[in-house]
Formats: structure tokens, C-alpha cells, sequence
């Protein structure tokens, strides 16, 4: 029998493949991976779609309990549902191994994820370089390791894709120090924030890898009807209004007369998916 | 109405998605561009799935006759099939910017690609620079002007990914010389010719971006159950047998242990998705 790991794609129920929701419709235990990304709609809404009840794996889950995951998945399909493409975090490399080394046969349903769904501004996907990922700052933590990479792509002349940090079922560290983990409300970071931080991480380190007046664009709920896109110099996207999650951000590297055509298009106005995604 | 922009995935008639699926069945003229990439089934049984049928664009007339399908756009709905993500190459961004002009909407809906579906070799994928073109040499064509970004991600520890040429309906000199153009077979570049030109390159160009040692993954039919996956030096590649098209290839830069653990699985055979996609 095979563990399935099966892309979702980006926005709802209806991204999945039909390749993808024929294997889910067979396998007797359905996980979903609801750590790295998210969805736009409720559990209850893939649930009804495809069918099966859908057990959320959290962080925790999948690192120390993969062992329940797998438990079985050589006499029956189980599925390990993930937003995106399955290839976006490491974590599922793990599971997968893991699998391997208990002699479970793995399947991979690939779909679209953030890496390439990102083209959707008019930027071309083989002008990125290396994509970036920014988390939020807290009051003594403020990695800014990811600027040497940027200033890496920027120098030769490549877009940044920048993937905005997102925590889902984090315990305050205060229920941690009294040791009873409390969680806190999920939170995305916007693309809003995503520029303040890199606006104080460019200040400090002043090697120019951008600066305010750097073109961005700002990108939320790719893939969904509500899809938004706002091009603009960095500091301007801090007053971006890009409403829900999630949302991403490139910082644009040197471009071809048709990829400003395309940004042209977008830099004055959001605007929704239906006009010019 | 709308112009729908539809991914169709890699593989076949149902990687498509549940969301794309539903609009090919409500348009009344659905056209398939058939000359950046290929699926692996015929276009009859795209047809027989979707229920409608198929109009093969090929590059001529997306270039030339774009004002074809965009007619009628502003009332019936339309639908432009691309393998893998609408986003990979310039022309559809250029037949977007076509409708735009003309008040047609659009709507893309998004699916897997090479671009991030390459992730199925354990390499993670932002530790991928910038995607390079490789295409056929001919007698007294050899172009290598690729070589500097290869030698940039390279310099960098990035993973390169190779994307193979194809060549679909290209008449042959001989005939436009006599003014009558004759086609010929489609031809696909497989792992082995790749390798054999980056090291005719590399020979070349000396600067040691890479050589025949340096470690590859060679891709076929990434997505379909078919699939393999072949890693080694690249000049053991150039002796690969990775069957039938589509072939991709990846040059590996620096890897993380978990990278290089799902790599051993498989540098000493060939696997089948089944067991290690």
C-alpha cells in the first residue's frame, strides 16, 4: 500500500488535483500539515469536499509522532495532505525517509505552490535566485541572516522571493515558563511587516542590498478569486493594503521591458485576481 | 466573461485541478499550448477527460494569431491549457497583456511545474539559484551563455536547475530553403546529451563552474508514476537511462545533510516514483 503525499495547491478545496482528491477518496486515514501554510478555508470545508475526516498534524505531530502516521501504511493508503507542493518544508523529507526505512511505499501528487505560482506577477520564474525566508522579529531576536542572499540575488541582478513567516499553535512563553503550554492566536506576518523589518535590517547592515525606494511587489492569497498585487518602492508597501492572509513579497532584481510592462500594470492600484493575475 | 490561463501539471489528464477542471467544462473553445513543454498522453485523451474539445496551439499561432483566441473573449468564456504552471514562458504573459489591452479578463489557475515540483529529489528548493535553458547544439550553433549562471549559483552553493530543450514542430532548413517548410519529428534533449554538451562547455570555457565529476540528478517524467530519478557524476550521466521524455537536470551545489541523505537513496540505481519520488 502507499502513503500518498498529496499538494493542495493555494487557496481551497477545489485546488487539488484530480489525480490528488482520486488517491484521498481511497486512503483509510487522511493527515493534513497545518504548519508551514494554511489554506483560506476550514478543515470542515476540505472535509466535506473530499469526502474523509481529516486529522491535523501540527509541528509536534509530525516530528515526534510520525510514527502514527505511518502506523499501518504498509496494509493500507494513508495520505499526508500539504498546502502547496509537498516539497516545501523539510519536514516532509523526513517523513518520507521515514517511510522509506520502514519499507512503506511513498507517492508524491505534486501541485502548485508559492515557489511557482509567484510568476503570477509577470516576473519570470527563472529570474529568481534564491528565495528567502523572513520571520518575525521579537524584542531580542532579530535574525537578519537571509540579507546576505538577498544582496547575493540583487547583485546579480535576480528577483527575491521573500515567503512571510506564519506561527500556528505557539505556546507564550510565559505558559511555557509556568509550564503548562497555553497557545496563542495564530498569526501571519503581512507584507507590511515583512518591509519594516527589512527596512531596519538594511539600516543596520548598510551594504545596500536594497533601500526604501527598492520596486516591490507585495502579493496576497495567490491562486484565490481575492488575490491581490501591489508593486511599489519598499517603503511604500508598508502602507500597503493587502488585506487577509497570506501574503508574500519579491523584491524585484533587474527586469526584462516585459516584466515592466506586466508591473507596470499593477504599480498604481490592487488590483483582484479576475483582472490581472 | 474570462480568459482562463489553466495549468495542467506535468503528467496527464488528471493532474489537472478540480478548480481548472470545472472551467475547461464551461468553455466553449479550449486551446492547448503544445511547443514550451508536453504532457505525456495524447491530446485525444485530454479530450475524451474533459469533455471538450481541443484546439493544439503551437508557437506560430499564439504569436501570430493571439487575436484568434482572444475572439469572442469579452463574451464566452475561454480557456489556454499550458503544461505544468500558465507562468513559464513569456508568450502567455504576452497573450495576458493582449487580453488586458482589450478588456478581456483573465484569471490564471495555477498547478505544479518543473520549477517546484524539481523538489521530488530530496534538493530543497530554496537552495535553487537561478533556472538555466540548455538547448540543442547544432553544427555551427553551441550556445553557453548559461554558463555564467551556473558558474554564479555554483559559486554560491545554489542547486542549478537545468531545463531541457524542446523541439515540436520546427521545419528543417533544407525546406524553408526551398521556400516550402517540411517538419520535423518533435525531439526532446534527454539527461545524457545535456551532460554532454555542459562538459563540451566546461571544456571550453575553463572556469570551472563545474565538471565531470561534479554531482547531477538526472529527471524523467517527474510526476508520472513512471517517473525516475538518477544521481551521479555528471559524466556518468551522460550514460543514463532514463527511458522516454520529458528529462530534467539538476546540477547540485552545496548540500545540507538531510539533502544529501535523500540523495544517497538514489546515486546507485534508478527509482521508480512508486518508491522514492
Amino acid at each position: 500500500m502507499v502513503l500518498y503525499f498529496v499538494g493542495l495547491g493555494l487557496a481551497d478545496e477545489k485546488d487539488i488535483t484530480v489525480r490528488g482528491l482520486e488517491a484521498v477518496r481511497k486512503c483509510s486515514r487522511v493527515y493534513l500539515e497545518a504548519y508551514t501554510s494554511i489554506l483560506l478555508v476550514p478543515k470542515e470545508q476540505l472535509e466535506a469536499f473530499y469526502g474523509r475526516n481529516i486529522i491535523v498534524a501540527d509541528r509536534d505531530m509530525v516530528e515526534t509522532a510520525a510514527d502514527d502516521i505511518l502506523a499501518d501504511a504498509d496494509h493500507q493508503d494513508v495520505a499526508f495532505l500539504v498546502v502547496g507542493d509537498p516539497f516545501g518544508a523539510t519536514t516532509h523529507t523526513d517523513l518520507q525517509l521515514r517511510a522509506h526505512a520502514l519499507g512503506i511505499h511513498t507517492k508524491v501528487i505534486h501541485n502548485a505552490s508559492i515557489m511557482n505560482a509567484v510568476g503570477c506577477c509577470g516576473l519570470q520564474l527563472y529570474r529568481f535566485g534564491e528565495a528567502v525566508s523572513i520571520v518575525f522579529f521579537t524584542d531580542d531576536w532579530r535574525p537578519d541572516s537571509f540579507y546576505d542572499r538577498i544582496l547575493a540575488n540583487r547583485q546579480q541582478g535576480l528577483h527575491t522571493l521573500c515567503l512571510l513567516d506564519i506561527k500556528v499553535k505557539e505556546p507564550s512563553l510565559e505558559s511555557l515558563a509556568r509550564g503548562k503550554p497555553v497557545f496563542q492566536p495564530p498569526r501571519y506576518m503581512t507584507v507590511n511587516l515583512a518591509c519594516e523589518q527589512l527596512l531596519e535590517i538594511e539600516e543596520r547592515r548598510q551594504q545596500h542590498a536594497y533601500g526604501p525606494d527598492t520596486l516591490c511587489v507585495g502579493l496576497s492569497r495567490v491562486g484565490a478569486d481575492s488575490q491581490q498585487m501591489q508593486a511599489g518602492p519598499m517603503q511604500d508597501l508598508v502602507h500597503a493594503e493587502l488585506g487577509n492572509p497570506l501574503h508574500s513579497l519579491v523584491i524585484v532584481g533587474r527586469m526584462h521591458p516585459i516584466e515592466e510592462e506586466m508591473l507596470a500594470s499593477l504599480t498604481s492600484k490592487i488590483l483582484p485576481n479576475a483582472v490581472a493575475s
